[in-house]
């Protein structure tokens, strides 16, 4: 097969590869990333490049002077050129705000190094170095210690090296102790654990002195698996039907945990080794490629995970650069949709401890949300789609540099003012900004209440084979200056669809335990896209239930909360496993409830407007 | 470095080797295994062979025709033959008569096989795939039960290929429930287990039907470790001073085990995957070894090993050609010196449910014992030295094929008759034949009590320069041809500090519970040695008490038979564990009882004749 090469051209970089490769596939090898919502079907249109020069064949239109680079195949030598908004880089990541330990919890770290000085055996003492150890632990802990065979294997040299003074590092898990690692006792001994949230757009880590309880760092990047695909659905497919794909993925998103801690490592100067202990919480999805298990039933009616409870792993059998034998904990899952990221949000927000009726729900690609008290918690699941995020929507973003996150529509002249992240020119709107549009389009009259857009007279409004359309920049004024920002029926549409499932999610929640929205005492809003969410907004456009804003409270990104708190509380844990089995999950595709919800929500900002008093009509 | 080739003749094996490498390294390298007691010390003088042709070097002398491989060294091509007593083939191994298990424990296997019907999930029932299994476990046991990583990765595949009908292998082991593999259910599946005995001078190992509880097939042969040593000692010192010493017996005893194995499978054509679950008992070197522990503070006081309870391990960490995920159960040990093959025999044995107070030894290399009833039991080793298995006498051999093994001296003429294992002509003298010698000799006063050559007219006797020897078998009678069989008065001195060492041992034993020989009501000898010694002749030396043979029990092979007791019976390991912690041990070398039980006991048959009625002076 003849080969070409592909030369990147701001980057420096160039790869050879086959003649027919396409452009997605050459920038993969080399290690640049691309957006690729789709997972490199060509529907998404987000991995868009220049070809400088070179031949090229595609069989997919062309964005100005724009490729798709999936949809793009090498038959000659390129150079091509990865415009700013189609890399995989500078995404807004909520790091969150390290509160204080919640008080439902008392510090006592999960992974544990106490200092032993053994008495050295004699005749009248010849008792195995093993038996000696485990019975100065007893001190310390009254679970039955577990040894394992490499711990045993040089034992006897640590001990007598040390003078048989060693510190024991373990943890206590469901009844037992395990010995992570015996070292020569040290007086400056250190003692950190790593918590990560891994969410399926980003990936936040925590460096965690275990020894003071206290937070030392915090690092976060986009989670490397986007490469392969933008939304869980996208990801298993990766994973089931690509050539080693659940191994790609596996090694994307360790290879983003990697670097976090590294980091982190190289910020504050700690040994690597000294690290012991990980905590983990992400989606069901996030949490089967982290682990290398099967996810392809996920996504496939019943939706069956293959576990929802997941083994303890050590950090050397996943790749993960901490102290080869720490022990790295998985936070539980309630279902295939509704995962550890939220368990861990319930373990933190005190819902399942309080009287007080609770709607605990975290916005992302999938709406989840828990409904409950100290009595009983419900929980579901709505596919919202990905459009909060910027995918399927024609100028759509993720929360990065030059997004629209901000606007107002001039109600005469329908003049568009919009603020962007980082305050430069805009690359195109992400999820605040287009809940914003939508109201603010309904506001000043644009578009109906049934999203369709109106004959009114301004030169924003055009009408193209594909549909109408709303200019929010004009060319000249964007990054790129060769693409008007436009927002057009078929996105106001797929809005519709994200926000209505949401809210059909939770009437129908509601209704499974026969409640109203006015039951709902307090609405805790969890994760990145939440933080940004303004709730006037979200409640002007049917995406949140119209309870005043004080009963709305932001708690951030309560998935990297909760693992630090198991991290610092080894009681956490074992609660974290008591939620996810008192969950009861509801499945919302089975009956037709939800759907009657979901096309009653289609509207802005319901067909009922009775739900909505606040919204003027 | 120059290179030579050596070329092993009859082998047909040619290697090459640097100037200067030893002939017994090489005879490793072209994988032919030699006796070696000594460990290439050059002090034993077993890796005798000879050299046809070309340019050697040596430091010690010659025997005859023959050199001293390990102190041999290569300095031109040469061309050399092993001859057949140097070889490590055709050991004698007792792989014991499989009796009835004992009435003490109950048919049920350590591992057992179980088959789930699982309902398939539903919308209204989407557990996961995982609490979908381990609730159907639920009805067989009610342990917690432990998925593995690489279980649950593969899981959500099996469950459906096998249509939701899967075969689970388990273990109980200590509360928990671990499963072996999860396998699409077959109406034919087998279910086998493997018992060994890792003796360090052979190797035992049964196939196990699981289903039934029966014995399949048997197989023993030397343990390859001999190759870098005879005894425990040599192969600590291996282990500890050379490089990848520990590494190289590991993978010595493992090849062993895989050999036996596998001549098992290919005798019974069965499938090695169904092999689930392998039980090891051996001494506490041998586990150490097995394992790959660290073995060297075992004989360095105050003797102490690494662990006496070992943790389980998979077949494919220690290289075993079984199912990749069989768990490896060792026997728990005593001490350094009594170790799991004595626990095994004592949990077999039934002393430790009996009112009857029973003597329990194992005499091979060392002489382990156990003394005691349902009450109390106690233990010690004394370090017998390998006279009885050949070792430093200077005909001795192991019980091989031409080994003498019975004779007779005619008192008038000092004629010698003996016979040979194999009915072969002879090629060294065994334990059993050196015991008998020293019985014979003394009886037609060849010797006196203190074990010296008298002056008897009679061509067999004469006197050189390192001492006096008394001719059993003329050149001509030899296998080889070459060289007489004698004993000499330092392989005398060395059988009396043996036999005494082990008297002394159980003298002490009784004293440390303030108890005389007397009170033994019963005597349990265990071992391959143990198979084949004469308890009148045992007696007449002093090696054995004067208590009637009526009170000997020869018992064979309980370190293999309690292997596979705990493979059919899952209760067996835990009360083996509970055995091991309750035995106390007596440390012989605390203290100068034993040294001062030890002198008396350097006579023929003993200092105190009172002890021995039956034996004429």
């Amino acid at each position: 097969m003849p080969k070409h090469s592909v030369f990147f051209k701001s980057d420096n970089i160039q790869v050879e590869v086959d003649a027919g490769t396409d452009l997605l596939t050459a920038s993969r090898l080399a290690k640049l990333e691309m957006q690729c919502t789709c997972g490199g079907e060509g529907t998404c249109g987000k991995c868009l490049l220049k070809v400088v020069s070179g031949s090229v064949q595609t069989t997919t239109v062309m964005h100005g002077e724009l490729s798709v680079a999936c949809q793009t195949r090498v038959v000659g030598d390129v150079v091509v050129e990865i415009p700013p908004e189609s890399r995989l880089t500078g995404n807004q990541v909520v790091i969150g705000t390290v509160s204080e330990l919640p008080s439902l919890f008392r510090f006592d770290p999960l992974c544990k190094k106490v200092c032993l000085q053994l008495t050295p055996p004699s005749l009248t003492d010849p008792s195995s170095d093993a038996s000696r150890l485990l019975m100065a632990l007893r001190k310390f802990t009254d679970r039955d210690v577990e040894l394992d065979l490499s711990q045993i294997r040089f034992l006897a040299d640590i001990l007598r090296s040390s003078n048989w003074n060693v510190d024991v590092t373990y943890v206590e898990i469901a009844g037992k102790a395990h010995v992570i690692s015996i070292d020569s006792h040290n007086h400056q001994a250190c003692l950190f654990g790593i918590a990560v949230d891994v969410g399926t757009t980003t990936v936040v880590v925590y460096l965690v002195d275990l020894l003071s309880g206290s937070v030392i760092g915090q690092e976060g990047t986009h989670n490397r698996q986007a490469q392969f695909g933008g939304d869980v659905i996208t990801r298993i497919i990766y994973a089931s039907d690509e050539s080693c794909g659940l191994e790609k993925l596996q090694k994307a998103v360790i290879e983003t945990i990697n670097y976090l801690i590294g980091n982190l490592v190289d910020k504050y100067i700690i040994d690597i080794a000294d690290i012991r202990v990980i905590v983990t919480a992400g989606n069901t999805t996030m949490a089967h490629l982290l682990l290398g298990i099967q996810p392809c039933y996920i996504r496939l009616e019943p939706y069956v995970p293959a576990a929802n409870c997941f083994p303890v792993a050590k950090a050397k059998e996943l790749g993960l650069n901490v102290h080869p034998n720490a022990v790295v904990f998985s936070f539980p899952a309630v279902a295939s949709y509704v995962g550890g990221d939220i368990v861990a949000g319930v373990l933190i927000n005190g819902m399942a401890k309080e009287e007080k009726l609770t709607l605990f729900m975290d916005i992302g690609t999938n709406g989840e949300m828990v409904l409950g008290n100290q009595d009983w918690l419900v929980s579901c699941a709505c596919s919202a789609g990905t459009a909060f995020e910027g995918a399927g929507i024609t100028c759509g973003m993720r929360a990065m540099q030059g997004a629209i996150e901000r606007l107002t529509i001039d109600p005469h002249t329908f003049t568009v003012n919009y603020s962007t992240i980082g305050e430069i020119q805009p690359l195109g709107i992400c999820g605040s900004g287009l809940i914003n549009v939508l109201a603010e389009m309904r506001k000043v009259g644009i578009i109906d209440r049934a999203g369709k857009i109106q004959d009114v007279l301004t030169a924003r409004i055009r009408r193209l084979d594909a549909g109408k359309q709303f200019v929010l920049a004009w060319a000249d004024e964007t990054a790129g200056g060769e693409r008007d920002i436009v927002i057009t029926e078929a996105d106001i549409k797929s809005l519709l669809r994200t926000k209505g499932a949401i809210y059909a999610g939770m009437r129908s929640l509601l209704k499974s335990v026969d409640l109203d929205m006015s039951s709902i005492e307090r609405v805790y809003i969890a994760g990145g896209f939440g933080s940004y969410l303004n709730i006037e907004d979200a409640v002007e456009i049917g995406l949140l239930p119209d309870l005043g804003s004080a009963k709305y409270c932001f708690l951030g990104n309560t998935s990297i909360n909760g693992a630090l708190t198991a991290l610092i509380s080894s009681a956490a844990l074992e609660v974290a496993q008591q939620l996810a089995e008192s969950i009861t999950y509801v499945e919302l595709s089975a009956g037709n409830l939800f759907m009657e919800e979901f096309i009653s929500a289609l509207f802005l900002p319901h067909t009922d407007l009775n739900l909505f008093p606040s919204v003027g009509s």
